[in-house]
């Protein structure tokens, strides 16, 4: 199986790339995970971006926040699927890390999530390998079901609590 | 090859579509179109997104406008990945379909591209099929020599006329 | 009477939720509370808008936050009113939710109110009961006499401790 | 049957009123169409709202653009339900008036509809009538089946014109 | 001396309130406050409004937050100067009452202030008061002094303490 | 009577000012017209600012665009009342003038009316001088009565026009 | 003396690179100006920066729309002061680009000046400059003596145009 | 060397300003500290500004919050090269300061960083200075050099850690 790369630009992005992580985990999807800074590691960027495909990797996730380039920066450097994760920083409530994420121009695509969207992210990835994947797939469609259950459980419980 | 549908909310986004069209005819991907809003037709917009895996597409294309409900609706039907194309409207600078189709809820995933980006939402969908397509992925990194060829003509031509 | 329905995307909008039912019950308005996600349980969702005027509801308060289409997804099912409540979540300020609630494209309305508007939602669809309903209608009317005269109490007792 | 008035603010909103108007006589619901404003004229505005129960009406719809309090001046004179219009103006993208709108502080409701959503507007006013007039929502959910329809008829058109 | 108002849109507003109370009592300006809602008791703010400039009030201090009416609902009932306080209130950081307050129409002016501004409101309204007050321009001009010296002193502590 | 200074920061915003002295042309309250700019000609403006007071001035408008400073450093060098109009210029909707203009530090206020709300600058400034000018104070008066009777008149018209 | 770089994203930014070409060029300050998009063509706008300071550059010049990337990519490659101008685009008022330039994260300055302000840009590049060049210093000081002679002849046309 | 100025439109901008000293300190860059307000001290803040040069200053960097203008009022003072700091005050995350300080008109340039970015505007001063100071310039290269040591070392260890 390709393997999912989840490249953070400070370790500080450590808490979002956890549900990353995990939820990569729960699908027993391999990864891998690195601190690359667009800006202060940009030569290490470029070079992981250029030999993604050819070490094994089925797509990218970059976690940056403020003017957050680091997707953009990534899928500069390669034809792999790059997901980005625009993360709220002290100001701004990660408006600027959305804008900066997602508004790329014409030839260079990122698949923006939501502002902090680690577990999204994952599922994005998961969902690009499971297009050819059958067992994959299945476990995506089996989450689905789980999440509707946990869905129609609460509704139970809240419609038998409040009603008049 | 896993084909790709595009969909759009109204016909009046066909402009954005078309360059979805043409980009992914560029590449010989196949693709199906519709118009299926979210609002007006959500029975047949659920029932595409639930059979789109087994009809053989590999990705989904929406593009919609102002609350731009269609992709997550698409997504919420399926787990194939679906490609959010926020569009501007008349108001708001195209900001309110940017926030309606990428703060999806955690489990159901959109990957959002630039508002009115259609030729990015269709390499997107090509990129992700390429994972698995060596053709495609050479033809992906063509068009990016390609492209970088094209600026670097445009450096030349610029930097010779505009020097002191 | 005819019902109101609440309904959540997710059981952690309760503390909103509560402020619509303990208007509602202080009214004395019957309602049902559901929690039905637009994306995690869109089948649910579609179903009880569709079947919610023929079980006697009279309108739709739903909640919800970031991409928040769970108001726009049952008006889509319904040609009864939907109330939209948009629900802050940990970024942007709710302004996510405002946006998805209330920019619906013509011809699927959502009465949206304020962020978090969990007491107002209630008092909409209490309004739009005592249309038909001078009970009601009294009720309301008391109301607002009293929030008047709180008013006006907190007048007297600001006006006196505060004058030079 | 109640009527539905119509307030502008200024008859520069004669446009997106006239949305409004052509919608509610294509549903034969019967109206009066006032220019008031909240600043202007607050006294008149105030006495309409006052007397718009026991005139006969069953809503009233408030169009206004900039600090948009129409919609709000309205609904603090009448426990009959009040739809705002936020009026895009030369400024600012309609984004002032729609939070001059929505932002109702919790008593006095105001049900908002997308900028500049005439028909929105008028269409959440017939279906508040429509709640006990079963003719009323016999025509709503025709609409519906028509727009859905139309909607089926664009996309057979479009995915004929385009396949790959 | 003519008196300034200074009229709350709920008692929350206290903190801001006390702010410009401090401030005018300070330059021995005479003042009345008072609790008046644009929604809730309209009628005795636009009854205050209409007899302010024969009660003998030379300005109006009006603080609300959300869908800040109230500062023009006062600006709608009397020609004497109403300066808008716009108050933060749980979501959105104020930019909703700023709008509100600000963005009247053409012909009923409202003087607006920053964001929780209750200082600013109050030496607003005395400048107002000293244009033919020599005395009371003499205070501002000396507190103006008085800050200046202030700034220049604590530049000096910091001067003295950051230098390399 | 005082004059009113109504300052440009730079010739473009001449339509703006324009609406400013007709409207104190109307009322017959003498004015001065400049412009000085905040960052091209500081020294004119704070000198300006200084003797306004001792040279028959009343009150001071200032007219700028982006980083809208204008109003502020005028407001610096008087403890006139100085009132600022934020001008639209070609990005960012007028937001960036409007905070510049109307987020002032405690101690310095500028009176903020809308973006590019010349007529109401200059209703500010009269409102002011009519506060001890009852001749000044009858004929605002009067143009409120006019509004509101042209106003009415409208309403008269669209009522008779638009009716079901 | 030191080169200045001009760097677009893109030949679309060929307007606002003009107006900091001519500026630099009324002051005779030498530069080269080439087309690197952060994207399109990563390496050579690396290299180019990398090698800036060797070939004789004081300060490099980034104009660039969207996810505005190439001030920040040129500024990782470089000690160089780097320059940013957010260009606007067909979308959110030039907000994305504003953003993306400015925030920044630690350690990697960019000297963002105004959405499309290339007149600016090009002004502070000749301020770095001229800390040690007096007769650059002396042009600016001309330069800034002429527009405020200019504003001052502005003022004079227009006090003596308009006064009542 | 040229020393450089740290500005404070008040002393509660301190916690940034530190940041900017302490960096300023770890190049040993000679510095001045000073607290001016735009607004409480726009004399001293302009004959600071105008006498800059003379003083051996190499560059000044201003911090100012809300509607913040001391960047801009002491760029209108000198041709050196202004650096300003937004800060985030209480309300608005800062958006008000960075639009005021970076949205300059064409002539007076402000090179703003983003929001609460003291290590940068030191930076960024550095850099200018480094223009023609070797030793400066490589002492921010060996900075550069260190944080890449830093992220790679933080990659090594998240690498090592997570890996499925």
């Amino acid at each position: 199986m390709k393997k999912i790369a989840v490249i953070m630009g400070s370790d500080s992005d450590l808490p979002i790339a956890r549900k990353a992580l995990d939820t990569l985990a729960a699908y027993e999807v391999p990864f891998e995970v690195h601190v690359y800074s667009a800006h202060r590691t940009p030569a290490e960027a470029a070079a992981f971006a250029a030999s993604a495909r050819e070490n094994g990797f089925g797509a990218i996730i970059a976690i940056a926040g403020m003017a957050a380039h680091l997707a953009g920066a990534l899928a500069a450097g390669t034809t792999l699927p790059v997901i980005g994760i625009p993360a709220k920083s002290s100001n701004l409530e990660g408006l600027d890390a959305l804008l900066s994420t997602v508004q790329m121009p014409s030839g260079i695509p990122v698949a923006t999530v939501a502002i902090d969207g680690g577990v999204n992210a994952a599922l994005l990835a998961i969902e690009m390998l499971a297009v050819n994947d059958e067992v994959l797939a299945g476990k995506l469609d089996a989450a689905r079901a789980a999440a509707r259950a946990k869905v129609l459980e609460k509704d139970a419980a809240v419609a038998a609590e409040f009603t008049l």
